[in-house]
């Protein structure tokens, strides 16, 4: 066992059975126009970290104009009545801040990190973009530019998530995380500003949105600024709750096999539908990350020791994504090292998991499971902007502070048998996707024609 | 050779080089509210068949109610102002008739077949319904578990829809065409009057319509009847063009299994993503069709002869799905007889299939296919429906009567090297989907539960 595995056994331990002295104490209250507000102190520095969630995101694309959610989220980055386009981002650094923005298929966010003294002015920043964006024709054109080269360079210039677009495609039959956050290109190509118009119309709004305020701040100075800038932001009485097409009963094992010239190595991807937080039974998704950490979190993992240990693979891993509203992903990755064929490792993968079906876990692994994961949770806890990340994401999916609180104590209260039996329930072929990223067999291929009708 | 392809080679001798006598003049007119009508005369009895098409199905579904556009069909044989719920079909009956209805995910048709002196009554009921339809909460609630009760019996009731289903799915990675037309269960179960009523609205309209009577007529005749009856109906402006989310380019070959205790025999099924008729280039779809029947539309086809000749497999053959309005599909399916697995009945599929891109097809076999298929339509052009079917569905896809007429002549034109080309371009494992159907290998599975969400 290596040094840093020691420290956090070590930390873990420390934390067992109570609240550490780095969570911080969160409150949550709401402004007159429904507008959600999380209040993070932590007052070692004197700076803050600001953040809007919108309850929207790729998830919400409208059938054939996927990437909308992505393309609006950098048109905030253009004008309003008061600011020049790109301007946002030059007061943002020179006030001696950083900031960013992101899109998901459940969330749309804008962060600034500032000195404390400018919180004011950028909340009348983020308070003015929210509802008075100016759309104009020729700077939507350009950007559109932006993002189709933002998905040349990362996704078709990348095999690896060209073939987890096409894992996706497959996995989810019907509901929209079949579609990748940054559009197909073919849509994308032809977004217009009228599509990113409807789009901001119809989900920008304070009672759509959730403000995170963390750092050298407390509830009471943060409400009447809040009130006073937010407030001023009409609801928008369309705001409904989100309920998205889901997909039908899972009954058949998939398989996607991408042949790419650009491909390294042969690798071996398998995906399982999950819960996710916002989506599980109580408990449940704490049992599956405890799960995904003992199949492959480390290299003291079940899939690291059979595969990389037995030198069968240089990479063998897991991880889950838990931030879905709808649902979650636990996915595996397997690079064999040469001379050994992808149906090997694939076979060591299932069979290290019909282990864990049969069998459970040991009660060795599922503690230093615990211990590992609530000393990632302490070191995160430790970083303003994450906690920020970690409420502002939970709320904007519907979670209470209690629950995203009480995370670690369920963590802690997790059973050999709960674990066993998330794994029952949801490491099932059926609910799988299982892809390989291989050179090609034969010559060099022609690029296809794309699908139905474009053949045209 | 058998009896049966003597007399197809026989017919299609006679047919080679010019229109048949069984061949109809048919003419097209539209009314002024731009609903367009097609006659086909055929005074060899005094029957008439009636037919109105919608330009709309299964694939104008919203997401998220799956199912509608079938779900509205049967609920057109509930109350109008002017006729009591389930009367429609009892006075086509009562007249001696016959009637019916069809969604498929590019059009919505009813027919009916009466005696000549009807065909006015007939006209009148159907532009009846067409925009005086009621839609009772109670009918539609009732109407709903007649179409779950249909798709439990038709597709949950069969494993080889249930697969058929999921390789739709993972074909089609953005088009509508990757969903049922039945719909999905779980969205049929609460499909709404209020979402009927929408469909309808916007869809049913003189201007999205084609209406066919083929029979004892002329087009002299049914163009005052038509004007004076379905003249009535006004269009509807927000009729446009159809435009439908398109896939994305084919990259990544796919592969489903499904393991159900009702299997019988294992069974492989093989997709491919081809133009249709409505989609392709001139002659494309032609080419396929010839190519469809070489590599499996009979006995003497090279799939049946590699597999079932060489006693691999008890069935072998392909279907080419040639109606869609923005693509087709080419399916091979291969059942191995006890003993042969579905590895090597698959790999003599792709070894039939290769040996088709690497040296093409004989002159010898597109001769027989052209005189097959050509025997084909002129024996189908003697069912009256059938060529009301053939014209109506065309025209509903935007094909013009001349297209319809000229696809024999460009069948007959196709040459080695014609097909060549489209198997080249279209059977090439990225844009398919691989299927197999068999016994669970373990003891019997719990039933999965739904996706996404739903595990909340």
């Amino acid at each position: 066992m290596k040094h840093r595995h020691w420290a956090l056994v070590v930390v873990g331990l420390l934390l067992v059975g109570g609240r550490t002295a780095a969570e911080p104490v969160v409150s949550t209250f709401k402004l007159a126009n429904d507008m959600q507000v999380v209040v993070i102190p932590d007052h070692r520095v004197p700076v803050v970290t600001h953040m809007v969630w919108y309850r929207v995101g790729g998830g919400e694309d409208p059938w054939g104009t996927s990437g909308i959610a992505h393309f609006l989220e950098h048109l905030m980055f253009k004008s309003t009545g008061k600011m020049k386009s790109g301007e946002f981002s030059r007061i943002i650094t020179r006030l001696g801040g950083r900031d960013n923005a992101a899109t998901t298929h459940d969330t749309t966010s804008y962060f600034q990190r500032v000195a404390k003294e400018h919180l004011r002015e950028v909340m009348e920043l983020e308070a003015d973009r929210m509802v008075n964006l100016r759309l104009i024709e020729d700077e939507v054109r350009t950007e559109r530019n932006v993002i189709l080269e933002e998905r040349r360079t990362n996704v078709d210039g990348n095999p690896l998530s060209l073939l987890s677009e096409q894992l996706n495609a497959a996995l989810y039959e019907n509901h929209p995380y079949h579609r990748p956050v940054l559009g197909w290109a073919h849509e994308m190509a032809s977004l217009s500003r009228q599509d990113a118009a409807s789009f901001y119309k119809r989900y920008y709004a304070p009672n759509n949105a959730v403000l995170v305020v963390a750092g050298d701040v407390t509830p009471e100075e943060v409400r009447p600024l809040a009130q006073a800038i937010y407030g001023r932001n009409k609801p928008n009485p369309a705001v409904a709750r989100r309920v998205r097409p889901m997909d039908p009963p899972d009954i058949a094992v998939r398989r996607v096999r991408l042949e790419d010239a650009r491909a390294g190595a042969p690798m071996l991807l398998r995906y399982y539908k999950v819960p996710s937080y916002a989506s599980a039974a109580a408990g449940e998704a704490e049992s599956i990350e405890l799960l995904t950490w003992i199949l492959g979190g480390d290299d003291t993992s079940r899939t690291y020791r059979r595969l990389v240990g037995e030198q069968l693979a240089s990479t063998a891993g897991s991880n889950y994504e838990s931030d879905g509203l709808d649902g979650g992903r636990l996915a595996f990755v397997v690079i064999p090292v040469p001379g050994v064929t992808l149906e090997r490792v694939e076979a060591v993968l299932d069979a290290t998991i019909a282990e864990v079906l049969a069998n459970g876990v040991t009660q060795q692994e599922l503690d230093r499971a615990k211990s590992a994961l609530e000393a990632q949770r302490v070191f995160e806890s430790d970083n303003q902007a994450t906690l920020a990340r970690r409420y502002g994401l939970g709320v904007a999916l519907g979670r209470s502070i209690a629950d995203i609180d009480a995370a670690p104590a369920r963590m802690r209260e997790r059973t050999l048998a709960d674990l066993q039996r998330v794994a029952g329930s949801f490491l099932r072929p059926e609910r799988s996707v299982t892809g390989s990223l291989v050179q090609p067999a034969a010559a060099k291929r022609e690029p296809t024609s794309p699908g139905p009708a474009a053949a045209k």
